[in-house]
């Protein structure tokens, strides 16, 4: 049977695994330990009950309420989770995290995952004339979406302290005459930048070519750059439900940027697949967004769990970057990341290892709860105590 | 700004309007009227009750419990709905439905609605090489794809009768070295063919290019080409569950092949959104093929409707095809398709209009419940007796 010549040249994305042969912690995916909000499921089963002939009609192709909620909360929390504050219900942004202008529904898309809103976006702002700029390492679904969309890249490598070479980006995006892309903090690295060295990158760039900042794990001490958008039309923030917002299992994913771009991401969209949320995504998406006070307090969890455990590998002698995000880098001196990912299984708890040089040497630790947390402890203690 | 060169030639895909002005009876998206099976909710809420924690871990990537729903349900259904007989739950294909081999799970691939599968089928068996063959007239999201792709596309009218020109469709595809798709039964003419005409195109056909035959309709009175499978590894068939089994709202869609092909769609998916349906959904659609039986019962109760308002309408000098579908595609001899769609939706209804020269006398009139068509009855014969 023949395919396309493009599909012959693929090279997808691998995830983290999801065996089925017994039941693991999964500390490998950088999912969230905590459920959704309890407002999701009530909501959720309150739309089935009411309205189950919903579910046999399309759903809002433009996902509008969804919109207006995230909107609403940005707004509310200011863009990063876990430096606002709670009083019951009540969510007061950090002074820093406040961001200087309202945030309106023109200026959000959302889609399933932000997976396929990152698909759409490198489909309307790359092509095959130039090669658009990221760093070496960095989420490794973008090299795929390159591939798919036969987009040549021109791959940066960090410093060496695992940290983004701002200024080496920028300048290879001014000789492609190209755009950008790079997670903030980046993955697997775990580091960010401050939103103020993203605006001097912002200056220095190409003001007519796309830059894209991914904050998918922003929420767990990041600094978000929302509030550059409104000083840079060629900003586009990448968020995601599945981390901070505890709904990996929802498909939720969303841009924030000026409204002109946002029209572009729907035109693609609607290319592709008109209806991309279901019903009850949308319902569930909106009820995650009206009880953020609960993320706050979730994501603060998962911090203070990282922030002990990160204390412990260091005193047992690991190499772990300074984490901005739900998981922690992590290399052992003499331990190879391949085998200490092997006897961690073993023990019945999966982490992420890459086999991809340059990082091979690290194993990518996703936060869990206390009691998971307490058990890897253990586990890495007898491993150690057998090395 | 500047967008990739893709983005600046593109023409999305235009569904039924959804107007937010007022309420209106939506007989224009070809929506099932009736709701999911009760199955579907009461499962949904429990797997929300019992399991919050899931909706925050990612999905299945590959739908493997749905994918084995898919496959049970057809080998009980034998594939076309209306046709089955029911007794309580046990569902009894017709002999001429009757799928003379057992559909494995290897053979499905399931996705966010057809609509993001059929995308992922152009990407993967057709490229810019050569004109792959359609006819002028069927599901207009088809050359939306082949834009978004780059894809040229071979246009091949309809019969005069409005039904497909199979011989010279077959003919243009070997012409061009390349491969088909068409609707079955097909859109918007609501004209089906049957299976061993498709055998003939087929054994005619090139047997290395993809033949794409998109079922979305068949569960109203088609006849289903999955029993072709096993003679043709070229064959790929797209379902629906937006149609006949009441879920537009859940975003579900599926095809049927050969393990081979069904693998590289695999492949694509995973380069573009590697967990396409969530959690929710997954059980959703567990849970509608689980009751088939129920949408035996719709699936008749729609043809019913569909044959009374046909009769009325040949009644009423309309020009009416034989519709196979959940719709109608009608023309009057005085009335234009554009008056006669403003009439019905100044009284509450929507119906379709294609502006497109060729079909642009027609409207596409979905079918609802007893009760909606004995409405849209009424709204007719008052345009009628004004005239």
């Amino acid at each position: 049977m023949n395919v396309s010549k493009r599909v012959e040249k693929l090279h997808p994305y691998v995830p983290g695994e999801q065996p089925k042969d017994r039941v693991y912690i999964k500390l490998n995916a950088n999912e969230n330990p905590y459920p959704p909000s309890k407002n999701v499921a009530k909501n959720v089963i309150k739309f089935i009950k009411n309205n189950p002939e919903k579910m046999g009609l399309y759903p809002d192709p433009d996902s509008v309420k969804l919109n207006e909620a995230i909107a609403k909360m940005l707004n509310q929390s200011g863009g990063v989770l876990c430096n606002a504050k709670v009083d019951g219900k009540n969510v007061f942004p950090s002074d820093e995290d406040k961001i200087p202008f309202t945030v309106t529904p023109d200026m959000i898309y959302s889609g399933n995952g932000s997976d396929e809103v990152l698909s759409f976006i490198f489909y309307a702002f790359f092509d095959s004339s130039k090669k658009f700029v990221m760093p070496e390492f960095t989420y490794s679904f973008y090299p795929v979406y390159a591939g798919y969309y036969d987009i040549p890249m021109d791959l940066v490598p960090l410093n060496e302290d695992w940290s983004l070479n701002m200024e080496e980006m920028v300048n290879r995006a001014k000789e492609n005459k190209s755009g950008i892309i790079f997670a903030n903090p980046n993955a697997p690295t775990a580091i960010g930048i401050k939103r103020e060295q993203v605006r001097k990158m912002l200056e220095s760039a190409n003001k007519d070519e796309i830059f894209i900042v991914d904050e998918a794990y922003v929420d767990f001490g990041g600094e978000s750059c929302i509030p550059l958008i409104k000083d840079f039309d060629n900003l586009i923030i990448v968020r995601t439900f599945s981390k901070s917002l505890c709904g990996a299992g929802q498909r939720l994913g969303y841009i924030v940027a000026n409204p002109e771009l946002i029209k572009t991401v729907f035109t693609v969209k609607n290319c592709v697949n008109h209806f991309p949320i279901d019903a009850i995504s949308q319902v569930s998406g909106i009820s995650a967004c009206e009880d953020v006070a609960y993320y706050v307090k979730t994501s603060k969890l998962v911090v203070q769990e990282r922030e002990k455990f990160y204390d412990f590998l260091i005193r047992k002698g690991f190499f772990v970057t300074k984490s901005q995000t739900n998981f922690l880098f992590v290399k052992h001196p003499q331990i190879s990341g391949d085998v200490l990912y092997k006897k961690v299984k073993e023990e019945g708890i999966l982490i992420r290892h890459f086999a991809t040089k340059g990082i091979d040497d690290f194993v990518r630790i996703t936060i869990g709860t206390k009691e998971q947390m307490s058990k890897l402890k253990n586990i890495f203690e007898k491993i150690l105590a057998e090395c």
